[in-house]
């Protein structure tokens, strides 16, 4: 018998930074090493950042990757932990290019004694949902089993693990103390609750540890969060990392001896007590992934600030306590834009929101500014109404011009859906943090925020009002959405039928919707694609998020048959 | 011996349209039956579409595509070409859906006596460039050989057809008279230079007469070109239907003998001599290329008509006359939209294209429009230069607004690329022809266009100034693009190596390109990546078109490593 101290780095890279992303896992290490750890096991493509997407045919990203790859083991011996032994995630050259250009394989590279010393490439390659693996990688073959100071360890990257055919069969039938997953795995709602039967049922599986370790952070339009863990043979969680923040966390797993070629580890001196973190309700943790998707956009683009227009309602509400919660009030710019159609309510709620939040707060009336547009070109309907949200646009996107701001959009996942937005007017802005959040979401967030902070004794930040008013764009009297849509709880019904579920129109009537209004928003949904692709991205928290998981032209006419 | 009439249906079908694509294919059918046909061969998914995406998952939409080629059987059969061979391309439904979600295949329906009396599910998913094709499709197995009126004849679907592993393998072993690929291959320049060459070498290993027959038309991005062709096994070329148009065109083709279970086919009863259309120079492909792009996204979208911003400069211009070549310049509306920075010139040049094109022509200066926004916001430099391609955006959006105008975008593929744009000013629009076409590319086209007209006896359409004065965005005085950027030349020329071949920086500056030239256009061109995801789509012409083809991330930090 055998003990070896496992660290867990949870890491947080960015796609191309080598050098950074390298310089984060030689922290991680020297961090754990001088607390006993002699395995230390990174995310997937812990080197290069995921998704690469295009870049893995990049025969000079390949190569720096494994340059990167290479340097790190240098280092890692030179600055004194050669004896341990680090697990990567790369881009690695494939001996033979596909057809249609795959070129590298999504690798995993063991670092020991300043060298390479075995690699592994993932062999099931996602290509459905927000994947497009099939087309940048080459599938590996083959397994891999090192004996790491006694402890008899299988190696899996990702996707490996969720198929039951192939690596998980072949090292299932191996005599096993531990099997390593790397993982760059994206958050949706709710993941945890299939992850974690997941990784029990592999445990049984193995007979084995399983040590989980995943990619934590926002890149672009996906939140990896973490979540990394241990479980035991019985499928207990014996480790399990905060979620959505980098996290380095330590655990002993014990080997059954030996091999006369495994690798030599000292074995740790001391007891440890390993983390175990709290499970978080879904409300929770879609927060957090909103609030770290928006932050890491902010921090890995190198913003310096955020700005976005507040109306008084609700969704601008939520994006500025999300951007305050992501970067800090003091980097936030909220913007009134108060048309004559704007009720003094509306703007009451904006400063009041602003001043709880304490970001910064300006005022900029439009009517000067549309005015001159209404009158030279004869606006009426439609075109007047779109004039005022796109004065708005042009407001916030001088103000970025002048300061550098990332400009937000505010719009939520059922205006993004049925396109109740006007084009180069409120979807102005880089990064959107609702784009992924029906209304009704958007509502039970402010209620649990604003509850949040009363249970820490704060002041909570959305105005009550912002949130029981009836929802209005304000573009001309007395408007609300209700006139043009359904009541936002039947219309989220239908979007969770047509949009997440991918159900026919007959299927929804059968569940009981008015069959006009199901057929009214399909036609929507189909006819705003074209918003859509002009849209900013936003952070993905379910399981059929716009943008790389849903693609569906622009041009198309649905028709039955002949029949 | 026989002899049996093929007839070759390169017809244009919309995504989604079963009701439409079924009719299309009865006229063709009713068309050619009364000249002899009784093989009649249609484009892959000429049911459905092509691509559909992820319309490919959708249970509804496969039940549709299916009940479409049964109904499409018995309206054939009802309406007496029942005797005939129709083969059409489909969505079936696979046997076993893939892990993922992939449910459908991409098959091929052979139609005869009211029914459908063979099936054949592509084999190779082409997952590079523009396809998605693992995503969505399961990959199929076995080939399908038939005896047509004793025309021994081989199956494909397209990608099958460029690999030579397989499919192509297992039917050149065969002993066949012909071999039909059904095909929606997308057009790019020189598309004709590789496929011809492929089809001759394939009829030399089948030792078979090959019938390819091609899809036609836009479907948002993408173009297909037609080209249908027959070559015997010479490899020579004894069909071509004309490009960039629907085409029927017949050829007998003779086969050695019925089986005993062939089909019975009435021979023809005439002689006909197959149609053998014009190559076409690149420079005029790319041109009909860009009408037919334009033109069917605005019919198959039900846009009345086109309206965009002429500046005086070369890309409006040539963006006004493909609008007017593709659907008629009385439902073209140039709008010229002149700032103070304006210089006559190029409100002359406006005016005299808009007359020779015969389109209708509006001027709207934009200075009342702009002093209101600079004076409020006290706007300077670049937030100023911009709020002027703001306010024409604006206007624009407000006619189509008003009018129901579809806006196209004017910017060219090396302004994309550099992202030498105004976001939510010149970009504004729903479709960008010059999306994929380098600057440098646009004038040879001019130029082209300008030559083809005297060829005619016409007016040139582009005034000779708007070829030969430099460009410029007149966003302040005396500005030229070759203030911010290096010449077209070179830049097209480095764009070419860093886009179009994906050459790294080192091996540009090793084909003689100034180092820190070729460094601050990769920096520009990664940092515009947000403005692409936000850009509009516009015809594919080239083998890397931004959009679908070019999959990079926006949060991107690109650096060596360690070493």
């Amino acid at each position: 018998m055998s003990r070896i101290r496992f660290a867990l780095a949870q890491l947080n890279p960015i796609v191309g930074d080598v050098t950074g992303n390298s310089l984060s896992i030689v922290a991680a290490v020297s961090d754990s090493y001088a607390r006993g750890a002699r395995v230390i096991v990174t995310p997937e493509m812990s080197i290069t950042g995921y998704p690469v997407d295009d870049l893995a045919s990049s025969t000079d990203f390949i190569r720096q990757s494994e340059a990167g790859v290479t340097s790190l083991a240098t280092r890692l011996a030179s600055d004194g932990f050669g004896d341990a032994v680090v697990v990567v995630g790369y881009l690695a050259e494939a001996a033979q290019a596909e057809f249609g250009g795959a070129r590298a394989h999504n690798s995993l590279a063991v670092l020991h004694d300043g060298r390479v010393i075995a690699s592994y490439a993932k062999r099931h390659l996602p290509n459905y949902s927000v994947f497009d693996e099939e087309r940048v990688f080459v599938p590996g073959d083959g397994t891999l089993v090192l004996d790491l100071g006694g402890v008899t360890t299988g190696f899996l990257i990702c996707e490996d693990l969720w198929r039951s055919d192939g690596p998980v069969t072949e090292l299932a039938a191996k005599n096993l103390d531990a099997v390593v997953i790397i993982n760059a795995s994206p958050f949706d709602t709710g993941k945890d609750d299939t992850r974690f039967p997941l990784l029990a049922t592999r445990a049984a599986e193995f007979g084995a540890t399983v040590v989980y370790v995943n990619a934590v952070g926002g890149q672009d339009d996906l939140v990896f969060d973490g979540d990394s863990a241990v479980l035991d043979i019985t499928g207990s969680t014996v480790l399990r990392a905060a979620r959505f923040e980098s996290a380095l966390e330590l655990i002993d797993i014990a080997g059954n001896g030996t091999s006369s070629d495994g690798i030599a580890l000292t074995e740790p001196t001391d007891d440890i007590t390993p983390f175990i973190g709290d499970d978080l309700p879904d409300i929770e943790a879609t927060w957090q992934a909103l609030v770290l998707g928006v932050r890491d956009y902010v921090t890995k683009n190198g913003f310096p600030s955020i700005a976005l227009g507040l109306s008084g309602g609700i969704d601008s509400a939520v994006c500025a306590v999300i951007a305050a919660d992501a970067i800090g009030a003091s980097r936030v710019f909220g913007v009134s834009m108060p048309s004559k159609y704007s009720s003094d309510g509306s703007k009451d709620d904006a400063r009041a929101l602003a001043e709880t939040v304490g970001c910064h707060y300006d005022v900029q009336p439009i009517a000067e500014l549309v005015t001159p547009f209404e009158t030279q070109l004869g606006l009426t309907g439609v075109a007047a109404e779109n004039i005022q949200a796109r004065a708005r646009g042009m407001i916030l996107m001088a103000l970025s011009n002048q300061h550098g701001h990332l400009i937000l959009t505010t719009g939520n996942k059922s205006e993004v859906a049925v396109g109740y937005s006007t084009m180069y007017g409120d979807t102005v802005g880089g990064f959107a943090p609702l784009k992924d959040v029906f209304k009704t979401l958007v509502w039970d967030l402010a209620r649990w925020r604003n509850a949040s902070a009363e249970s820490r004794g704060e002041a909570p930040p959305i105005p009550v009002n912002s949130i029981t008013k009836p929802p209005s764009a304000e573009l001309r009297p007395d408007q609300t959405d209700q006139d043009s849509l359904p009541p936002y709880d039947v219309l989220d019904a239908i979007l969770d039928h047509l949009v997440s579920r991918r159900d026919s129109i007959e299927s929804v009537v059968a569940a009981g919707f008015d069959r006009a209004t199901v057929e009214r928003i399909a036609g929507l949904i189909a006819g705003s694609e074209w918003k859509r692709r002009q849209g900013a991205i936003g952070p993905r928290i379910s399981r059929m998020a716009f943008g790389r998981e849903r693609r569906l032209p622009i041009t198309v006419r649905h028709t039955p048959g002949l029949g």
